[in-house]
């Protein structure tokens, strides 16, 4: 049983001053968490019996789902991560060290390399896959703002699960198998979520969602569509264009259009000047970039920016990308700053990317590639042919679901799993084959999936709370019944202490607030604060032998006879 | 049901090269861990569950005893642990690392200051205590020669409890509860073990027993008396001398003793040329020391070295203590090399520090102050007045008994807790104050008690395994049964999966051996490597309707007909 009187805990009535979103300052405040650096956080008893029920969920899930628990150490020798690059890679957000021989160590920020090596280490035939593997375990990411409190940490809690494959079709069951463990996860946490198609990336990878539990100061962007459930990371959004049915146009006219190197000024001379009544978005904008130092140019409408993280997501095989400076148009004297168009793109050395819109057919003003001139009629498929196109335009709430075309909205949520068809990469690196059926070595595919173990108990928090406290579901309240006791007589503390024990003895947990100098009203808004479920309140009623048993979440209260109470909480 | 056929594990026939103990070799030998690097180490699938049940018996029994449960980060600021001094002390124990912005952190080697500055945070009142509060958490430790596998690792987990009190009584059943609860832990964890009295050294405090679990190849030498169950750490040994009972004898006699600079020459002058009967525990060994850079001499019987572990752990206040070298007798002219005695320590500016045995009344032969001369009858409080007594000489098997006089073993063991009373010295140094009962501050006392987790799976190994293999408790083995199906037919593999659910539904583990391919030697060879205590062997017997229950550790062998099988193992 746990005692308010001697429990290690002091509520606060005040906001922490480094509290941004609800979790973090309910949790400080409900005497849950406790700050130790920067993004570095002790658990206090109540904190820690919530985020074990969560440990425990998942362990539960994946058990269930035929995945093995093994654990690796956080202090990891620097060997694996450089068969990789990621030693490199992962640039300052590793926290590196060296033992006291002066080798180089790193504190694990996820373990593919490990996962990968002991696999190697025991098995050697197709036979012994598929194969998924597990742990829990403390990860560290030298973040450069970690914020929130616990939700984006430097040292935290993951489950991270890879499974092992020897071809795609068995990745591909692994892959689902995962999700589905996921669903039940979250489901059983009591979380909302929308499950993300998400891009590979830098991963390397081939297939990706992200599971966002929707919060309005969730740190990640995402699409919805309120109407199908289409969901997708930005990066990942699809754009679907329908096919171009515009009237037949004449040839390419070049206009003079003085002083109009943006979009605005473009735009306001064709309707002021030439009594046009254009918008933006009969604009084609050619954003120039160098890609692995060699200009491209990327083609979206006059109304929408190239969104350069989408662009990267989408952009496989190039690894430096940036935007075209002054030196490049001085090295590039055929490309007119303001006045580029694609219709010229050979001769100009331009590759061209396009967003889906600018589709074959499509006909847009554009730069004539001479200073001050623009080109009208200008045709895609006609005029400029699209080398590739690419996702590559900003996502707006608005536009259209990929799936029924309804209007998507753009949400914000906090990322609490992740699974990731890895592929070959780091069994490549790492020399993971099995004998195939042949005889022949194959390299083994693989997932990576991952779930914030310790950043769920935010995300909980975010999702569940009000403006009085915390309000955990049941199955991660840090107690199944909080059983307040008033009064200055003993009687209400002895009922109180009875109940409490008949609780228990029905396998309830119970905390009791016992505390004989604290008021009535400390007492109700530290239960209400640190959410509990069911609280009983043993004081007035009493006299009629009764207590009042309070629903935190629908603040329902209804007085029960004493000798009914077990009868009536288990059920 | 854990499966042989899709487990993460392949057992070695061969001992691994680096393993030196019992428990590393068969813990790798089973597929229970894998080495990472030196001192650091991976968990297998079987590991991993003897592992969480030992954790979770150490758990529930801290639990039990009232203690509170909390977690701290492994990733640590340096202030606290700058503020007191440990920062420095630890020296390159300590695996030191700097944030991206050159802030200095600690990995964690055990959390004093960050539980004192917990206690800070949340408590200011003597009603708020006593309070015992515990965590089970990664601990890092830069050990120079880490050795014997997952024993003495620099990655290992601990439990680590701190009690907080007003004052000494209270720390005293504070350290009573828990030294209760290690009790019943290592009980229920099938661990031998003597609770031996340690010293509280360096760590300041006042009191301090460790939990030493009996080992031939264990690192720790400890004294025992096998009659009362006596036990010591070898620094915390206590002599007990009989009063000195022996005839009065005449006044010092100087004699010549050329070329007698050691004990073994000087015995043999007084045999041979003083036709005297006497060994070397009639002489009196004079050992220089200098202590904070002052001459001390140690007296101890010419039959005894000075033990300097055990005298630095008894000589309170002395930080930095080392033998006379050949510069420090050019410095003190006095003190001849060979032949100093104590029967002019005045003279000479000596300390005198003595072994116990060195008693009032105790008569010996020893140096006279003068090259080649060694004086008799120097008796003890008429020719030299000890200024010390302090345990210092070596502790041998056969010593007496300081409880009931029996002659003592020198034993081996594992440490695998330790219980200490802290003192005040952590609460000073951070502040830690509650006001008493007058409203005055008061600094806490503290206990600090720690059980080596990981450390308990090759402990327990140790202490059970034979020569075929690990052989585990009940209570901690990765599964309650082990069913082996053999030969090729359908038959025995449908039997033991039938065997296996009904076992299952009755709440017990089953590691089932469904492998096809292997032998029905290769399966009991690792039936017995893996140790766990019921083996049911589904084969031959079928014939009859039968299988073959085999206990682990007794080698009893019985037959069961299939349909007894559920009703024979559970109980």
């Amino acid at each position: 049983m746990l005692r308010m009187s001697t429990l290690l805990l002091r509520t606060l009535r005040d906001d922490p001053a480094d509290a941004e979103v609800a979790s973090h300052r309910l949790l400080v405040r409900a005497g849950f968490v406790r700050r130790v650096a920067a993004g570095i956080y002790s658990w206090l008893p109540l904190g820690y019996r919530t985020y074990r029920k969560i440990e425990n969920v998942v362990r539960q899930e994946m058990d269930k789902a035929g995945f093995q628990e093994v654990h690796f150490p956080a202090l990891l020798p620097k060997e694996p991560y450089e068969a990789t690059n990621r030693w490199a890679e992962y640039g300052p957000d590793l926290f590196r060290l060296q033992d006291r021989k002066g080798n180089d160590y790193l504190l694990g920020p996820t373990h593919e390399e490990m996962f990968t090596l002991m696999v190697k280490g025991e098995f050697s035939s197709y036979k012994d896959l598929p194969l998924s593997i597990y742990q829990i375990q403390t990860k560290y990411r030298d973040e450069p703002r970690p914020r929130s409190g616990i939700i984006r940490g430097r040292e935290f809690v993951m489950k991270d699960s890879y499974s092992f494959d020897v071809d795609d079709a068995g990745l591909e069951i692994s892959y689902q198998k995962h999700r589905q463990a996921y669903i039940n996860t979250f489901d059983r946490l009591g979380l909302k979520y929308n499950i993300v198609s998400a891009m590979s990336g830098a991963m390397g990878g081939s297939k990706s969602e992200e599971f966002l539990a929707p919060c309005p100061t969730g740190e990640d962007t995402y699409v919805l569509c309120k109407k199908c459930g289409y969901a997708a990371n930005v990066e990942a959004m699809v754009t679907k264009v329908a096919p171009y049915k515009g009237e037949k146009v004449g040839a390419i006219e070049v206009l003079d259009t003085p002083n109009t190197p943006t979009i605005d000024s473009l735009v306001a001379v064709f309707n002021n000047k030439f009594g046009a009544k254009i918008t933006a978005s009969d604009t084609l904008k050619n954003v120039l970039l160098m890609a692995d130092e060699k200009p491209i140019a990327v083609l979206v409408p006059g109304d929408r920016e190239v969104d350069l993280k989408r662009l990267a997501a989408n952009l496989a095989g190039v690894k430096d990308l940036r935007l075209f400076e002054d030196a490049d148009f001085a090295k590039n004297p055929k490309l007119v700053k303001g006045y580029v168009g694609p219709q010229d793109a050979k001769a100009l050395g331009l590759r061209l990317y396009a967003d889906p819109r600018v589709s074959e057919g499509s006909v847009w003003i554009t730069g004539a590639n001479a200073k001050d001139k623009h080109a009208k009629n200008v045709t895609c498929g006609r005029d400029f042919i699209i080398d590739q196109y690419v996702e590559s335009a900003e996502v707006r709430a608005g536009d259209n679901c990929p799936k029924c075309e309804s209007a998507v909205i753009i949400d914000r949520a906090i990322e609490i799993g992740h699974i990731f068809q890895l592929g070959r990469k780091y069994a490549q690196s790492l020399g993971l084959t099995v004998l195939d059926k042949e005889g022949k070595p194959v390299v083994v595919t693989m997932g990576s999936y991952g779930i914030g173990v310790s950043r769920a108990v935010a995300a909980i928090a975010e999702q569940t709370h009000d403006e009085i406290g915390l309000n955990w579901p049941a199955e991660v309240a840090p107690a199944d019944v909080h059983i307040v006791a008033t009064g200055k007589e003993d009687q209400p503390f002895d009922v109180a202490e009875q109940i409490a024990k008949d609780l228990e003895a029905k396998g309830l947990e119970v905390l009791l607030d016992d505390r004989r100098e604290a008021s009535a009203g400390v007492k109700f808004k530290d239960a209400e604060l640190i959410g509990i479920q069911k609280i009983i309140i043993v004081g007035k009623a009493l006299a009629d032998g009764k207590v009042e048993i309070r629903d935190r979440k629908s603040s329902a209260k209804q007085e029960v006879a004493v000798t009914d109470v077990v009868k009536t909480l288990v059920k």
